[in-house]
């Protein structure tokens, strides 16, 4: 796409405008983005999970954690609150609340700095948090995690919102309560789902309220001048065929199949992995995602990517010109001239629309011309309610995918023993060591290793009761020292050019307590071992969705009245998101999705104990066919193979626990773990490695 | 209810009568029947479970099997045809179709002859069946079960649709293509369900059909004349207090104190047990179940039991008075007049009503005018749209309850003894035994132990290939001898007066196969030990759904490539039906019912194999609280207590496949069962029993 420094329409920088625009391809009550109302869903389960403590939005991309710190301007909070006060009154605008969301229009993870709103105008930088502003109060909710961290870097025209405390109310609630009836409420429907919309319209409808959703300006884009950052440049790359596995026409063309086979005849796709997946592209616009933000719409004779020219190298422009991709061409006109369009998306998206907002809703009105030369074909929006058929397919991992997954592990594991045999070391000189100086440690080793990008999450580094806080981010000059006397959990991942990884390890640097150990062990059962039953070694019948073996890693822990608050696994890309859908392995059971052959899946159980210790072993897994001695019912039977190699300290199993079956189990996962990452080592890596891998005996 | 000779509006029996007044009540779109669309979708597991087969309709109470044979008058098919076209152009009928599905009013498992309309209409008698008649054709669908009962017993007016073999239309698309557009198509709206009548209203209006709702005539009703059976009317007991635990004016009490809480000022129940149950009565109206065909309405100040008050004795009329129940008095009037009836509940009707039909359709017009006179008050139906407390209190069993039931699982256990020791002398005999002759001589032998009253379902009997069909159930004259050299499945049951049994074994008479142990060994792993997993020894915390333990029953099914095409467990009533709610343990993911501390279940994991063999075990479990040494979360964490205490028979048992842990549990198990039911027996039996709870030892 190219710049388009004097677009009449609306005054702001390329990537918003090209946002804007998409108002007719993205806007979550089209249907082609239907999993836009399931990929929330999915993502709300990780609020609890382990990677819910990574959706930190402050990092930069593989810069040492303790030479970061935000360039956070002198808080002006009146100024800004009195800016985006003035801009309610505007013609078009009229408004008497407005808010203001965490997310970016892409349901991204990771965002942006030039997309954090909501950070940008109360001065809270939390993961999550929702901002409402009336025109003369200002509140902030946000969850347990971060009450102390919204005290601090709220002001006092700011009022927080304990969400989850008694008597707190909701953002409807409260605006039910503060406006004077038939009140008008205004949101950027960007950056909402519409199922989130429509429940925030009957809730304040009680009141009279009515929700206006201002499609031409984010208000807070509109006070938010020179200290805003630049959108994200950086280079776009191509992902080698050599990782991809399959090149960008034969993606093309199954999707177009599908497309077909769907009645449909083009698919708008916002997600950002995506987006990267089907081109074999890679970008680096936001932390830890190897991702660029652009838009491809993808029709059955031809496909066209919406993206800022000026990432495009010759390179990447001959790449996608082979795979029939074009660039979009000379801005604005374009964007806004629905023409361009194809009228069957229109018609969808009108149909869709009508359904969610009611079919002449005033706010939309001024839109609502620039579909009416629709062609009037019947075809309604049935057959594209479905997810998006490139989230399965990117998440069905080919050969060389999976390849690229065992390869970059294998380094990965390099990197953590040279690490780990450091910080032993380290820790034995009684050097004192914060929780930041041992994960950038951890980045430094990762870095030397061929084909290393980035770290793929914030690294969580906890010491003692830190390790019990699932979302964990030590800050430098304010976290702790890594105490050899207290359990350490130690959660990070990297993104190299052929894979992505994520492994949970907890050690003990001196004498763990036996409860220290009984927990640990039966952390372990439910990561690895038990017989025939828990994750690792589970075999199941083809279209069992993943929640169905939440429950197998729990079971340990619940014999002794133990549990976990957070899923069991999530999917990871290759050299792509470490979070992505459409499986899980969770506790909420909405998500029905399948295990197939070919996913990936974190196996990350855990046990907390507040205020003192936290438990968490992580590995990733592949599933795949088992060659069971019965095929009943004529279907596969699925299992997993592992990814991950790095040493479980055994110093913290309590033998007594587990059954010969189980101890076994370990060994043999050590004799592999020797096998694979030894001659990757040298030194005192190698000799750590032998010594981490040795088998255990009961007695 | 008094009796009502000469009632004006429609000349029907008493009970119909009755059912057709509850078109106020028990209309499936009433919203205090909301359960009904829970409700079925429970039953709806079953369909696949071993309890599916159970769903039989010819059976006679207690009445042993041999000695049967349905009273089947000569076939007229064309003249029942004839006779209910003749209807279809009446006044206020005027349609072009009707349509006759197996379901009472009631949602009953077990029902009454005299409401088993499409029996009647078509001549098929199985379990399951729609059947359909236009004006010139006649259809009956039903599933594979049933394939070769259908062809034998449909005479040739009839078309068979065989249910999901390839090309076999469903009922509303074989509507669609018989038709003309624009037919009308007629139901009884008491005997489906809302969600059932609006996916048919809405499949069919693609041809422009009209779903008739006909509240005033059952058309099969009206041309069954003198042959239709009468309605039941064995008289009522009361359920002794000892057995029942808590008075009825205590379960009213509770009851109440919901309604209040949710909102409601009354409620009407038309689940027969739950009328039992929360009356501390029993009856005998179908086989099986003892229950008596009822409603209650439940207000606030006042409780009103219609039921037939031939059925009442003075001992029943005293027990409901002392609780403050009345009988329904003086007939017609009372029913039709609408007054009578709770405005809230007249005004909740019409709101729910309106929403399911279309606030002025056409067929309830003449029913509108019923409640103009409603006060007025705007309270919509959200507060009752709940599964029914008392499906939840019911399922909850009090001590008195749970110690009715240990009692008779331990003179079931010991009828069961006398009777295996029974038939393997018979068989050592060489005697030619049919699977009828044997379930009738376990009849003999139950039938002797103190309280019993019935046996709680078909007796399963299944000799050879026959034990693997899920739903067998041997016919008298056309059923296999028990086969010394073949497995022998035994699935059976009885009513007490102070519980209910349901418990399948699994024998062999001579020498297994290898086969037949290892796939009995897995089987039973499920049903029993490993470690601390599998079902009986599950430890799961507070509000998890049954389904979630589903998996861990088919977890060493599934190592082997093994699994068995029904749920694991049902819900079970204390001297009530076999099957209840609001629980499941199924690998249907739609029942998300917490398992709670008194609920009962079955654990019945399965194995089979077609032509070949079946495989079942089952024992029926308690839910309740274990003491583990930790609480995670501050929460009550629950397993399984037994309630079946019959010997497995080890012979089956593969040792080479169990590991210590499991040997010990059966082990452990056959010791329970020796010093629990060994008092009971003497002689042969006595002697039985000690063979076969000898402890096993690995070599």
């Amino acid at each position: 796409m190219h710049s388009l420094p004097s677009q009449a329409m609306r005054p702001l920088s390329l990537t918003q405008s090209f946002t804007r625009f998409c108002f007719f391809s993205s806007s979550p009550s089209f249907p082609f983005f239907q999993k836009f109302q399931t990929r929330p869903s999915i993502f709300k389960n990780y609020a609890k999970s382990p990677l819910s403590i990574r959706n930190c939005t402050s990092s930069v991309t593989a810069k040492p954690s303790s030479e970061f710190h935000r360039n956070r301007t002198q808080p002006e909070p009146d100024n800004k609150l009195r800016a985006i006060r003035e801009l309610f009154s505007k013609p078009g605008v009229n408004i008497d609340a407005y808010i203001v969301p965490s997310q970016d229009a892409h349901q991204s993870e990771f965002i942006a700095e030039c997309y954090m709103r909501r950070a940008y105008i109360s001065g809270f930088t939390g993961s999550a948090g929702t901002a409402v502003i009336t025109k003369d109060k200002a509140a902030l909710w946000t969850d347990g995690r971060y009450f102390l961290q919204a005290e601090k870097q709220l002001n006092s025209s700011w009022i927080l919102m304990r969400s989850g405390n008694l008597g707190v109310p909701t953002t409807s609630e409260w605006l039910n309560d503060v406006l004077a009836p038939g009140g008008r409420v205004g949101i950027d429907p960007f950056l909402l789902s519409s199922d989130a919309a429509e429940e925030l319209k009957e809730a304040i409808s009680k009141k009279n309220h009515e929700l206006v959703y201002l499609y031409d300006l984010n208000l807070v884009d509109g006070i938010w001048k020179e200290s805003r950052p630049k959108p994200p440049s950086k280079p776009v790359r191509v992902h080698d065929l050599k990782y991809a596995g399959l090149d960008v026409a034969s993606k093309l063309s199954s999707l177009r199949s599908k497309l077909v086979d769907a009645g449909s005849s083009a698919i708008v796709i916002s997600m950002l992995d995506e987006v990267a997946w089907l081109l074999n592209l890679r970008g680096s616009d936001v932390p830890h995602s190897p991702v660029t933000y652009a838009y491809l719409i993808v029709e059955i004779d031809r496909a066209t990517l919406f993206v800022d020219d000026a990432k495009v190298t010759p390179d990447v422009m001959n790449h996608l010109k082979n795979a029939g991709v074009d660039l979009a061409a000379q801005g604005a006109q374009l964007w806004l001239d629905p023409y361009s369009v194809n009228a069957a998306i229109m018609h969808t998206y009108k149909i869709a629309s009508d359904k969610y907002h009611g079919s002449s809703g005033n706010e939309r009105k001024h839109k609502a011309n620039m579909y009416d030369d629709s062609n009037g074909q019947s075809r309604g929006p049935t057959g594209v309610y479905r997810t998006s058929p490139i989230s399965l397919a990117k998440a069905l991992k080919n050969s060389a995918e999976l390849e690229g997954m065992q390869n970059s592990h294998i380094r990965d594991a390099a990197a953590l023993a040279q690490f780990w045999v450091w910080l032993e070391g380290e820790i034995q000189n009684d050097a004192k060591l914060t929780e930041v100086d041992v994960a950038d440690k951890l980045l430094e080793f990762r870095s030397k290793q061929a084909g290393f990008v980035d770290t793929s999450f914030d690294t969580i580094s906890g010491s003692g009761a830190n390790g019990a806080i699932i979302h964990y981010k030590p800050e430098p000059g304010n976290c702790s020292v890594v105490d050899a006397k207290k359990l350490f959990l130690l959660d990070s991942g990297a993104q190299y050019v052929d894979g992505t990884t994520d492994i949970t390890r907890t050690v003990h640097f001196g004498e763990p307590t036996a409860r220290q150990k009984e927990c640990f062990t039966r952390v372990l059962q439910s990561v690895s071992f038990q017989g025939h039953i828990a994750l690792d070694r589970a075999v199941f019948p083809e279209n069992t969705p993943g929640f169905v073996l939440d429950a197998f890693a729990r079971s340990f822990l619940w014999k002794i009245g133990l549990d976990y608050r957070h899923g069991t696994g999530h999917g990871v890309g290759a050299a792509l998101n470490v979070h992505e859908g459409p499986q899980s392995i969770s506790y909420r059971f909405g998500n029905m999705t399948p295990l197939v052959e070919g996913m990936i899946v974190s196996n990350e159980p855990g046990y907390y104990e507040d205020h003192a210790f936290g438990i968490r072993i992580e590995n990733l897994l592949s599933v795949k066919e088992v060659d069971t001695p019965n095929r009943f019912g004529g279907i596969s039977y699925l299992g997993f193979e592992k990814l991950t190699f790095v040493p479980i300290q055994t110093k913290l199993v309590d033998l007594s626990l587990l059954a010969e079956a189980e101890i076994d189990w370990l060994n043999n996962y050590h004799s592999q773990v020797w096998d694979k990452v030894s001659p990757l080592l040298d030194g005192s890596a190698h000799q750590w490695l032998w010594n981490n891998t040795r088998p255990l005996v009961k007695e």
